[in-house]
C-alpha cells in the first residue's frame, strides 16, 4: 500500500515539478555491469537496478531520490499505522541465534559490494518487522513509550539538518532553542531569572553524572587539574530506590562506588530524611566529607517522590549540594494537578529532567539544569583555541561545545521545541494527567480483583503501578518463604510467554524483600482503559495454568 | 512545490488505501473552540484548523497524519535539493540577538496554547532557513559534512522505531547490528576473531573517555569501588596536536588534567616517539606511574598520523595501554590505497573510530573498540537487578545497558549498517579516496598560486589542507612578528565576511607558533574540483582589499 500518494482533495502545484523534470533527464546512474533498461522500463522507478550512488548528490538524482524517500516514507507510515492498531503484535520475538541465522532472507551481514536500493528498502521493512513497537498502546515495558508524531517530525528534520551543538557557527537556531528550552524548564522548576544554566545530554545517567561532576568542582575546583588525590575522602548520599546511575557516576568520576552512602526508604520507596541526617553524621564520624545528596523525584520502579523539602532542609543544615533526579518525575511539573508532588525542587542546586520519558519526546532528550550560572563552563572548559576561536565576529557565548564533556553533541532539542509549539505547556499538562489517570484506573482494577495483589495499597503518586499476579495454584496459600519462592517465578514465566505472543509487554523485577513483581508504567497517551483491561486479562490468561 | 506526489509512471495500489478510507471517517479532531469547516472545506487538509492532537493516535487521524508528513517531507526534500544546489547559500547568517527578536514572524518562544499544524510546518521551514546547510558541497567547516541519503533514511527509520540500546527485549535487531558492525570494524582494525569488544557512543570525546576509563580499570580494578585515592599518581601521554577530549576525560575521571603529559610533535604534527619515551622516563622520575598513551590517527587540524608502530613499541617496552584515537583517520582503513597510513593500529588496546566523520554517516556515530573482551562490562556493570533481570528466557549477553556509562542509549548503529548494505565496503573505500583526491587537488592549486601559502609543503596524508591567504598588502613582506601579527587577522576577517555572504564555509585557527590559518577538510563526496576552485576564488575575493 502507498500512503504518500496524493488523495484527490489535495491541491497539486505543477510549477517547479522537480520529479517530472528530473525524470526527463538521462539517468547518470546506470551501472556498467547492469543491463540497460528494456523498452518501457523507467530506470528511475525500477529500484532493483539502481544503487545509493545514483541518488543525490549524483547529477540528475533528484527523481530517484524522491522515489526512494517516497517508498521509505510509505514503509514508515505503514509501521506507524500498525503501531497504532491494537490488534497488531508489539513484537515478533526471535532469539538472537535465530535472527543471526537470517530469517526469510533478512541477513545482518555487511557486504563488500553494494546492494540495490530495492534491497535497502526490504532491509528497512525487515528491521521494523523484527523490532519492538514501542509506540503501541499496549507497550508498558519502559518509562519511555509512545510515538509523538510532531516529535517524530522534529527528529526527521534534525536528521536532515545533520549538524551538531558545537558552535553557533554550525547550529545557530538549535543553540538558541536550547537556551529557550532550558530557561523555560528552569522557570518551571522555580528558579529565578538570574539563576540557571544547563545543557541537554545523551540520557539521564549522563545528566546525573554532570550533577556530580559540577558539584565536586564547585566545592573543590582544584580537582580539575589535580584529580581526586588532592581532595579529602568524599561521601555522597542517595536512597536505596534511586537510579543506579548515581553510583555508576561515582565510579566513573574516580570517587569510587564506596563513596556512595545508601539511605533507607520507607515502604513506598521514599527516602527517609532523618535517615539521611544520621547517615551524614555517620559518614562524618568515619572521617568522610559529605558534599552531595541525590533526591529522586519519581523512582524507577515505585514512582516514589522523595520528600524534597525535608531533604533540602538537611542539605542546608550540612551545606551540601542537593541534586534532584527528576528524570522520570519532572514531567509532573507540567501538570497543575500533580506538580505539588515535587514541592521543594526549587531548592535544588541541580535537576535532571528527561522530556523523553513522561513528556513523550522521542529518544533521547534529557536536560541537566544547574542553578549556579557559569559553573558548567568553568568545570569543563579547556579553551582549545584550535576549536573555539575567540576572535570570531559574533557573540561566542553560544559556542557551548566547551561546556560539555562531549565535543560534538547531537541536536536533541528541536523535537522538544517543536512539540512545545504544537501542544503548548497546557498540552503537556493534559498528556501527563492522562497517564496518571490510567495509573489510577489500573490501581482501581487491581484493588477489586482477587487474582492480583498490589505491592502497596496506597494510590499511585506517579504513573507506576506495581503488582503480583497470583496464579490459581498460589491463591490462598499462607504467606511465607515457600509461597514467595514460587511467586518469584511467576512473573518471568508470564513475561517469557508474553514475549512469544507479542500482544502486550510489561516489565518485572524484584526489589528489596519483594520477590518478582510486575511494574506497569504509563507514558504513552495512546493508551486507553481498554488497554489496561487487556493487560490484566492477558496476564491472567498467560498465567492461568502456573 | 510538492515533491512527494505520484509521477505518472508509479504504480498505484488501491487496496487498503488508508488515506481515502481515513478521510471518509468523521473527524474526531475538530476543536470545540473552532468553527466547523464550511461547505466544500475538508477538515483534513486545512492544516490551519487542526492541531497535533488530531494526529494519530487520535481515532481517525490516519488521513491527517499522512497529510502532515507529506507536507513535512516536501519541506525536507526541498531542503535536500537546495543543499545540493551550488548556487544556494550555505547559511543566511543572523546574530543571536536578531534571531531572538523573531525574524519575519519566526518566534522561538514556547507557547502555553497549541499552534495549528500549519504553523508547525512554517516553524520547520524557518528552522531550516536560518540554519546551516552542512550537506552543501561547499561546506568545508567541520570534519563531519555531507548528507548521505541512505544514512538519512536510516536515521528516519531509527527515529520512527524510537527505542534504545538498553536490552535485547526492546532492541533485538539493533543490538545484533551493533555486534555485527563492531566485529567488522575490529577485523578491519586487524584484531583476531577471539579479540574485540566495544560499544557505540555519543561522539568521539566519549569514546576517548571510555578508553581511559577501561584502561584505568584494567590496571587498577579497585578504582571502581575505592576511587582514585587507592591508586598511585598516574600519568598518561598524548601529543600536543591530539584532541582536547583526552585531557578533558582525565579531568572528568578524577585523574586531573595535570596527569596528562603532552608529548611534542614534529613539524607535520606527528608525535615524536622518542620524545614519548623520554616523557615516560621523566614521569617515572617524578614518581608518577605511566599507564596509558593516546596516539592520534588523523589529528583535527593537520590530519597527521602518529607513528603507530614506533609508539606501540614504546608502549610494549613500558607495558602501557595504547589507545589510538582514529576518530577522524579511521575512515582511511576502508581504502586499500590509504589504509597503510594506520599501520600498527592492530597493536592498540583500544581504538576510537567515528563513522560520522570521513565515512559520512549522519551525526552521531562513534565507536570505541576494546581489544580485551569482557573488560567494558566488568568496568561498568553494577548489576542493578531491577533493570537487568537475570531470569529472562533469552540470552541476556545482549542486554548491553550495563556495559555503558549511559543507561538508555540512542540507536546510532542502524544508519551505518544500512549505508554499509547500500555501498558495501568498497563503496566506503571509493568515497574515502575521493575525499583524499580533493585534498590533493587543493594542495596542487595552492602550490601554484602566489596569493596562498601552505602551512607545510608536503603532500597531505589525510583530507586536511592548511594554508594562509596572503592579501595584496602582505605579499612580499619579510617574515617576522609584524607580518605574522597582521597575517593573524586575515583569516578571521575573511571568515566574518564569508559567514555574512554564505556562499562557502571554512574554518580557521592558530596552532602552536602558526598564526591563524585556514583548514580545509573534505568529507563530503558531493564536493568536486569546481568547488575547491570556488573556495580559493572566494577567499581571494573576500580578502582582496585587506
Amino acid at each position: 500500500m502507498e500512503y504518500l500518494k496524493l488523495p484527490g482533495e489535495i491541491r497539486v502545484e505543477d510549477k517547479e515539478d522537480r520529479i517530472m523534470s528530473g525524470s526527463n533527464k538521462p539517468s547518470s546512474g546506470q551501472k556498467g555491469g547492469l543491463e540497460p533498461p528494456g523498452p518501457g522500463e523507467n530506470p528511475h522507478t525500477d529500484l532493483s537496478r539502481v544503487y545509493s550512488k545514483d541518488l543525490l548528490p549524483t547529477a540528475g538524482g533528484e527523481s530517484l531520490t524522491c522515489k526512494f524517500f517516497q517508498e521509505l516514507v510509505n514503509i514508515l507510515m505503514d509501521y506507524i499505522f500498525k503501531s497504532n492498531e491494537r490488534s497488531s503484535k508489539i513484537l515478533d520475538f526471535h532469539h538472537p541465534h535465530q535472527l543471526k541465522e537470517g530469517l526469510e532472507g533478512f541477513s545482518l551481514d555487511l557486504p563488500d559490494h553494494p546492494e540495490p536500493l530495492e534491497q535497502i528498502l526490504v532491509d528497512c521493512r525487515d528491521t521494523l518487522k523484527y523490532g519492538v513497537k514501542t509506540g503501541h498502546p499496549r507497550f508498558f515495558n519502559q518509562l519511555s513509550s509512545g510515538l509523538d508524531l510532531v516529535g517524530l517530525a522534529g527528529q526527521w528534520l534534525t536528521s536532515t539538518a545533520n549538524t551538531n551543538m558545537f558552535t553557533y557557527e554550525v547550529s545557530p537556531v538549535f543553540l538558541l532553542m536550547e537556551e529557550v528550552l532550558l530557561k523555560k524548564m528552569q522557570s518551571i522548576v522555580g528558579w529565578c531569572e538570574e539563576e540557571g544554566d544547563g545543557i541537554f545530554c545523551p540520557g539521564g545517567a549522563v545528566s546525573n553524572l554532570y550533577s556530580l561532576l559540577v558539584a565536586r568542582y564547585d566545592f573543590y575546583p582544584e580537582v580539575k587539574t589535580k584529580g581526586m588525590c588532592a581532595l579529602p575522602r568524599l561521601a555522597l548520599f542517595t536512597s536505596e530506590h534511586s537510579h543506579y546511575s548515581v553510583r555508576k557516576a561515582a565510579a566513573v568520576l574516580g570517587m569510587g562506588s564506596d563513596s556512595v552512602q545508601v539511605v533507607p526508604c520507607d515502604e513506598r520507596g521514599k527516602m527517609i530524611s532523618r535517615e539521611l541526617d544520621s547517615s551524614i553524621a555517620e559518614a562524618k564520624a568515619k572521617g568522610l566529607v559529605p558534599f552531595y545528596v541525590n533526591a529522586t523525584a519519581g523512582t524507577t520502579v515505585y514512582g516514589a517522590f522523595d520528600p524534597l523539602t525535608a531533604i533540602a532542609d538537611v542539605c542546608d543544615r550540612h551545606k551540601l549540594w542537593l541534586h534532584v533526579d527528576a528524570a522520570w518525575g519532572g514531567g509532573l511539573l507540567m501538570s497543575r494537578r500533580h506538580q505539588g508532588k515535587l514541592q521543594g525542587i526549587e531548592r535544588a542546586s541541580s535537576v535532571t529532567w528527561n522530556p523523553h520519558k513522561l513528556m513523550g519526546a522521542p529518544l533521547q532528550c534529557s536536560a541537566i539544569l544547574i542553578k549556579k550560572r557559569g559553573l558548567l563552563q568553568e568545570c569543563n572548559q579547556l579553551c582549545a583555541e584550535y576549536l573555539f576561536q575567540s576572535d570570531k565576529h559574533y557573540d561566542i557565548s553560544y559556542d557551548t561545545g566547551d561546556k560539555t564533556i562531549q565535543c560534538g553533541r547531537h541536536v536533541d532539542v528541536f523535537k522538544l521545541w517543536l512539540m512545545w509549539k504544537a501542544k503548548g505547556s497546557e498540552g503537556f499538562g493534559s498528556q501527563v494527567n492522562k497517564c496518571l489517570e490510567n495509573a489510577e484506573y489500573l490501581f482501581k482494577q487491581l484493588q477489586r480483583r482477587a487474582d492480583f495483589k498490589l505491592v502497596f495499597e496506597s494510590k499511585p503518586e506517579h504513573s507506576n503501578v506495581c503488582f503480583w499476579y497470583l496464579p490459581p495454584s498460589l491463591r490462598g496459600l499462607p504467606p511465607g518463604p515457600d509461597t514467595n519462592r514460587r511467586l518469584h517465578e511467576v512473573a518471568p514465566q508470564i513475561k517469557a510467554k508474553m514475549m512469544e505472543e507479542g500482544t502486550t509487554l510489561i516489565g518485572y523485577q524484584p526489589l528489596g524483600s519483594n520477590v518478582n513483581f510486575f511494574r506497569c508504567v504509563f507514558s504513552n497517551p495512546a493508551t486507553q482503559h481498554e488497554d489496561v483491561d487487556f493487560l490484566l486479562e492477558e496476564i491472567a490468561r498467560l498465567g492461568s495454568n502456573l
